[in-house]
């Protein structure tokens, strides 16, 4: 059989790797794929930089003209971004008939329908193992390995940076601020972190996801996104004092109301998976009719991880294995209501500053319960270097809604028990 | 397209559950496919029993006679056994022109290498995911999703039954024999347990796992199997006190004297993923050079979960996507070295019973030390109840070999400074 004739453009870390692992592995990959693959050509950025890796690889210029050219099957972009040249080369790669194998969630995230329809009408692939929780392989597994189950939920862990600096918060007793420097200057973090930390990158992969559990169309504005600059080490201790670590999840789940996504800070019980999970590492937890729930733990971000999960897309194509990209025909994919955050039923986590004289808890127990919101949990406890005349409690509720408990906190706020404005963490049972 | 006509070759718990599945989810797997899917035909040990649930499904009495049926494209086959009919079945159906989807995995264990030859020869496929790890998707996972690495090892818990049975040893701190007895009671333990608690259906796990991972010959005869009959509420504790569990693994890995392949009680570390997986649950951690490590969770055994591996491999089936069973062609597969267990490196837990007098741990330190044994842990502890004149001490050895350790331990006994055997568990390092 003829070789499958590969193109990369972009060559950073994963890249990079991509390049090295086919000349290193080229028997390996033979072996498990019965045929040949190389890279014939491939463009970044940098030609300076890139020379020295080439070898035999033909130089491209351009990244659209790389997809083009006529000495490759298969385009591999990893340049990233959602608009601009990646988005030009994968759109001209599969117009040209060729597949497509990308780590590019963002570009997925705001064009994926468009590109699997292009795809589909061309008769051609768009591998994007990699484009969510790098090396693990979420895609696969609910694309094809589930493809018997009724999917209720997918969670998880998405975002090495905010696991890491959260790990890092409630391991040394250190605020957001000091966290993010160190993970800055470590390389964990961008200069500017906004994508990460502010759980923009966790919504474009959540957003993917859902589309494969739900059969649904990609979704991004229906994700609703907090990040984790609101976090203190106040919560981290609170939370470990009461059996739940915080984590920034991505959660999709099937309700009475649409299908919900949601981006933010949750506490999950200590005895979960998800709450063993420490530093840059991901994880994804499925619950569904037949399997009940699989966990997949492992590298969420790195060169070998990624270029792990775009050998295993690229050995499916090798192979001639022919997956639509997103499970079935755009077509077929649901538009589904859209579950509103109000609605959003769950436990929640608490945290006021509450002024320190006779009945303040009274009234505030009085306000909730007005609202049917009952107690897992109450803690109050005096610190040393309080503010003066107030104190802090935490509360953990039973399943509430989130109208129900914002409607609640806000009458609480306006009786004046309280400074400031309350700390308000969702709950994530597992 | 035709729809994909499905043979169910044994309707016991799984069977009935992918009877089932298939008809109520047709609309879904149609969806995810692009083919419709039907049970055609079925055949189970008992008609009275299956007749409710077949509805149109043709009834056959003999396996083999289905496996032939010209009114199916597919035998799935949930018989079970290595020998007899569920071997001739699947051999009847691969000789005439069908792809086998199976659960089995003792048939694979010993006759793996031959039913995917005749596959091979035939250009059908066999599907197995099912056959390790229930529902967690580790078959698809070694053989597609890692293709880009080279893997070094595979562990895990892979026996529902023995992990049932050590987590309420530890939980409850009974005995092993009052474990099995209540497992027995709840269906999770069989009225002859040996299969399970002896290691052997781990063993038939592993040998499949090993050669999907190193892309090796399935060597089942020499897979190192031990069971957990030995493991006491004493070893529990010990472990407990110095920061472990004991976990009935299954590890299959590359070492300088060849493919090492092994089932024991293994010590493993509380901090790790595997440790952290109780009852019935399995889990496998996978190391690779691309992707490090990657842990997979989920329910090893039960109706649906099992059915929800089999659905996958149909449903790749019905999609047309063709990976060699083994992940490539059978003669192209390795026979490497056996590496032997003497040559096994690791530490090691020792639980010994010394007499209690002056110079008796000083006699066993000097004997190890003299074997270049050194420890990572020593704890000695009197306890009420103790055998008269003779205390428990456990040792935590770093790194040995096997044979080092058994013969400073035979000179240890040989000593006269200890009473019965000393207990010996293996410690696997994450």
């Amino acid at each position: 059989m003829f070789p499958l004739r590969v193109g990369i453009a972009g060559l950073g870390t994963v890249g990079g790797a991509v390049l090295r692992r086919i000349a290193d592995d080229a028997a390996l990959l033979t072996a498990r794929t019965g045929r040949a693959i190389m890279v014939t050509a491939a463009s970044a950025r940098d030609r300076a930089k890139a020379a020295p890796h080439l070898g035999e690889t033909r130089w491209v210029d351009d990244p659209v003209e790389l997809a083009r050219s006529s000495d490759i099957d298969l385009l591999v972009e990893l340049i990233g971004g959602h608009e601009g040249v990646a988005k030009a080369a994968v759109e001209a790669a599969i117009a040209s008939g060729k597949s497509v194998v990308t780590a590019n969630k963002a570009l997925l995230a705001h064009h994926g329908m468009a590109l699997a329809t292009a795809a589909e009408r061309q008769g051609v692939s768009i591998g994007f193992e990699a484009a969510a929780a790098g090396g693990i392989p979420v895609i696969k597994t609910l694309r094809e390995a589930l493809s018997g189950n009724t999917i209720d939920r997918v969670y998880g862990i998405l975002n090495g940076t905010c696991n890491y600096i959260l790990t890092r918060m409630e391991a040394e007793g250190i605020g957001f601020a000091a966290c993010l420097a160190e993970a800055q200057r470590l390389g964990y973090a961008e200069l500017d972190p906004t994508f990460d930390i502010d759980g923009f990158d966790t919504a474009h992969k959540l957003a993917i996801l859902a589309s494969l559990a739900f059969g649904t169309a990609i979704d991004l504005d229906a994700v609703h996104v907090e990040g984790i600059r609101s976090i203190t080490s106040a919560d981290l201790k609170a939370a470990d004092e009461l059996g739940y670590r915080v984590k920034l999840l991505g959660v999709a789940q099937r309700t009475d109301h649409g299908i919900e996504t949601r981006v933010h800070p949750s506490m999950v019980a200590k005895s979960t998976a998800l709450a063993e999970v420490k530093g840059v590492t991901n994880a994804i937890a499925i619950n569904a009719d037949a399997v009940r729930e699989l966990t997949l733990v492992g590298p969420g971000a790195g060169g070998d991880a990624t270029a792990s999960a775009v050998l295993g897309d690229i050995a499916d194509l090798a192979r001639g294995s022919r997956v639509l990209p997103f499970g079935r025909p755009v077509a077929t994919l649901e538009h589904t209501p859209r579950a509103p955050m109000r609605r959003h039923e769950g436990g929640y986590y608490v945290r006021l500053s509450v002024k320190d004289r006779p009945g303040s808890i009274a009234a505030i127990a009085t306000r909730m319960a007005a609202a049917d919101i009952s107690f897992e949990s109450i803690m109050q406890r005096q610190e040393a270097g309080q503010d003066g005349g107030y104190v802090p409690v935490v509360l953990i509720t039973h399943a509430t809604t989130e109208t129900t408990i914002r409607d609640a906190l806000d009458a609480v706020e306006a009786g004046g028990t309280i400074a400031g404005k309350p700390q308000l963490i969702r709950i994530e049972r597992n």
